[in-house]
């Protein structure tokens, strides 16, 4: 086998008081919820346990992220590392339906319309309203971005605003023998996932990544992941995880 | 008045578990007490009430002053900035006194070794033995400094070793307009105020910070403080606190 030239470690985060509610939550800066706490310092055990000992780490703007990583690498006694963060490894941008409730939209919209926004590549849900309660415009985080910040995204988009972060931020730090954790989200990971394993617009509908469990890929000198998928720490906490997941709205 | 061209916050990190129990810290990394957590994010809530909103955070790379960071940017949803780490930033190094209780090294060297020790500018206490049980030789976040890792300092030793930060890392931020909090220890923050303030190397030992509270500094064009001493948010609290502090190990 090829000897593995860089490690990348991905944490999604825990359960945020969203999660638990039901709620679309996309760029709505939730917290973490007591068992989404709860998650993320299990994962930074997991790290300890595994030896995958993180050099730096990569987080988004949000506080789900940014509470996950700090709990993981507090748990992993890593908590001095440096720290990274950008806008780009935000969750999917949800539109319109930021705030709303997954089972009220499956009813209104019905199942086809309703799996279409959560799960196609390309359809975006309609965009949000400017200075609507779950909006984000006069966020100072995003004062930077002026009228290119997203007010919707699907997945292509997310990949699209994703992958020069990576390039540019992400690859220097493995390159320069760093192994690297990366906490952001469902479908920022899954941009990245998509990416790193050559999964094409249609099959990555069907790939969810479970909350708080190091999802750990081994890649070689030209980032190619030795064993495609990568590996969790915790395999049948992670397979059981990903069905959950896969079941949410319904 | 001359006009505010800079700001800088400190902020010393709250009780820790060694505080709590009297010991000396030092490098060595405890965690922050129930009451260390609660005054993190009371001096957070401190920062929205009085409108000061960091854009960068310096810590250095001690849990205690990392946690507070974490929970009073949290506290004042600020959680989202850039977040740079020095151990130059550390507390002082308390050499063969780390570990030790406050009181009965009192006892066992008598009162003018131990406030030599305390509040003389240039008299280290022993150096630490390498290999003993509060070393840190063997910590990966020192393995970059080798044998210049210290085992003893004195407060012109944390001058020393703190001031290149100050200059190469911390001051380039503030020349960008951006808003600094700097989240450390009672020993690399009086090293800083020294510098800020011109305190001679005497009157240096009767500076106390309190914990837990902003210290806001403005600064001019030439980063010389336009309120000598800067102000802390809750004066009241800072002034009682400083008391409290004067008198450890009584």
């Amino acid at each position: 086998m090829t000897e593995a030239a860089h490690t990348l470690v991905l944490l999604r985060h825990g359960e945020s008081e969203w999660n638990a509610l039901n709620l679309f939550t996309g760029w709505v800066d939730v917290a973490l919820s007591e068992k989404g706490r709860a998650e993320a310092t299990a994962g930074g055990k997991m790290l300890v346990e595994s030896g995958v000992l993180p050099d730096v780490v990569h987080t988004s703007v949000l506080r789900r992220a940014i509470t996950t990583a700090f709990l993981a690498l507090d748990a992993a006694d890593r908590h001095w590392i440096d720290v990274k963060r950008s806008w780009r490894l935000n969750e999917r941008h949800y539109g319109a339906l930021q705030g709303k409730d997954k089972k009220q939209t499956l009813a209104e919209f019905g199942e086809e319309q309703f799996m279409l926004w959560r799960r196609s590549y390309d359809t975006p849900p309609p965009p949000i309203e400017l200075g609507s309660e779950f909006s984000q415009d006069g966020d100072p985080r995003y004062a930077g971005l002026g009228a290119d910040a997203p007010r919707t995204e699907c997945l292509a988009d997310v990949v699209a605003r994703m992958l020069p972060y990576w390039t540019e931020e992400v690859v220097p730090d493995l390159r320069a023998g760093r192994t690297v954790l990366l906490a952001a989200h469902g479908n920022s990971l899954r941009a990245l996932v998509k990416h790193l394993d050559g999964i094409s617009d249609t099959d990555i509908a069907g790939l969810n990544i479970p909350t708080g469990i190091p999802l750990v890929y081994r890649l070689d000198a030209d980032l190619k992941p030795l064993v495609p998928g990568g590996e969790y720490l915790d395999p049948a906490a992670a397979a059981a995880a990903a069905a959950a997941v896969a079941n949410q709205g319904r």
